[in-house]
């Protein structure tokens, strides 16, 4: 099943569902917005599922992606991680901040949830000299999970997947990140991109609760990086298990992957201005690469193998507040 | 102005105005919900303050803070603050973690905001073992906020006084901390006092964008503190500007003041367990305080010094989730 959420004037938009080329939509019949699917998943979700199948059997109105708000327009949780050991172990390399050196806990912040951005809006930042950079991720979405729900009950929960861009302000962040309380200025509000699927439209490539799949991001039109999804040192269902550890999660709860990366990173490139410059960092000494200008664009998007379209693409550009 | 809000099945119950003795409440004519008044504060404040002006000069029902929900059951967004300079160098100094080196900066982390449990309400934990303690803070509401607005501009959008039980997990509390992503499972959800007022109903106690009175707590019925307000390093009008450096602030946004505190802690009390223990370590060598026993309760008020209650009473006990 594919959703996305177009704009009518209120602030959760309205739900449809869109065919798997993402070619056409139609207005969900039995449930008006994404939060009100979300938190009556098991009732609602195998009605809007038939629409869904019978929409890509014909019929619908064309999809235009550029219309889209964000799946879900604003969340009541947004829990970020940061499962990917390569980026990790880099960033503690070159910053001196030791995050990653428990390997038994996942890492995890909470972060802005009251909007997310449309995946074609222009984004409002105060300062060039924040150091403006995105962070392309992979994330779910689950309804409500009990406190205490374990790693395989968490799987369950696991409703839908979206593509994030956690927007940062890297200048922030090491100064946040030392006082321990984690992030609120580096971390304004995230972009999602326009389609949100249940796990099985990933086929195979949704393996060990992760999305075995490349993420491809290009800055200003210029190819930056595919590192592929699979590499989190915890999957999904062990991040839902970590949130829930002492506290109930409510339905809509979106919980992010962290910036996608590979091992190979000087290869496949990466989803990160930071990480590219903490490689040049290593290789160079010094970072050649600058942070985002207004006006810049970044795009990111990620297919199947035989190239059906999965989240649709996060296409914008950043402009001064 | 006084504002409490009732049960009525829904998430965001039903808002109430309440006397300024406490005693009586009516439900409010304009806004069904807290959250609706504070997106459309200039608009709706003028009319529920007559409604609850004419409240006070007789009229309602009986006000039983004990069937309330938190003045706002659940918020977009909650920032808590640690403002107060004495419980800060304590803690740095006993836990060996220096997140206030930079007295330039207010430390803030983003917490848990999509429920706020009620005053009266049991609070469900899964572990005495996670060292279960209260926090003691005081709070604002503000309205929309927009991007860069600077202290002063932002001393106009507080809008509401509230008082709050931010629960925390000592044990997982240094093991998030070191990490700099801030707390998760450290951090389950808040309980609020059951009455939200307008700063006016404080008079010459609202001082300098802080609350110059003294936070009761016992607990199981044993004076534990009673610090004052005023002494935060930052007062409320700076937190809201620096919670709005780079992001809009969506109405309804509540930031705590952190525990609250003072210099001769050891005269007035603290607001939380973890103080007591740190003078403690301080003075003794060792902790001699435990935390919570589920069944333990927890009280915390504030008064004029006439007596007028303010907030009404948080009165609650830890059970096992």
């Amino acid at each position: 099943m594919k959703l996305a959420t177009l704009p009518n004037g209120t602030p959760d938009g309205q739900l449809y569902v869109v065919s798997r080329d993402h070619t056409r939509c139609a207005r969900a019949n039995d449930a008006d917005t994404m939060q009100l699917l979300m938190e009556a998943w098991d009732e609602l979700a195998p009605r809007v599922d038939r629409q869904y199948q019978a929409l890509n059997a014909g019929g619908g109105v064309p999809f235009d992606p550029a219309q889209c708000l964000a799946p879900l327009p604003r969340a009541w949780q947004w829990l970020d991680g940061s499962a990917y050991e390569s980026h990790g172990k880099l960033m503690d390399k070159v910053f001196g901040i030791s995050a990653g050196g428990d390997k038994t806990r996942p890492l995890m912040y909470q972060g802005l949830s009251d909007r997310f951005l449309p995946p074609h809006a222009d984004v409002p930042l105060p300062s060039e000299e924040d150091g403006i950079d995105f962070e392309g991720e992979f994330g779910i979405v689950c309804d409500a999970v009990p406190m205490g729900t374990d790693a395989q009950a968490a799987s369950r929960h696991i409703r839908l997947l979206v593509q994030v861009n956690d927007w940062s302000l890297r200048k922030i962040a090491p100064i946040e990140m030392k006082t321990g309380f984690g992030w609120v200025q580096a971390k304004p509000a995230c972009s999602m991109a326009p389609v949100a699927v249940t796990p099985d439209e990933l086929g195979a490539a949704w393996r060990d609760h992760r999305v075995d799949l490349p993420l491809h991001v290009t800055w200003n039109g210029k190819p930056f990086g595919a590192a592929g999804g699979y590499d989190m040192g915890f999957g999904f269902h062990e991040l839902v298990a970590h949130a829930a550890r002492t506290r109930d999660l409510v339905a809509g709860t979106i919980i992010g992957s962290g910036t996608v990366s590979n091992e190979n990173y000087r290869e496949v490139g990466s989803s990160c201005i930071a990480e590219r410059r903490g490689i040049e960092m290593l290789d160079d000494g010094e970072p050649r690469t600058g942070f985002m200008a207004f006006g810049d664009n970044v795009r990111m998007q990620c297919a199947l193998p035989d190239g059906t379209p999965i989240f649709g693409a996060i296409d914008q550009k950043v402009i001064k507040a």
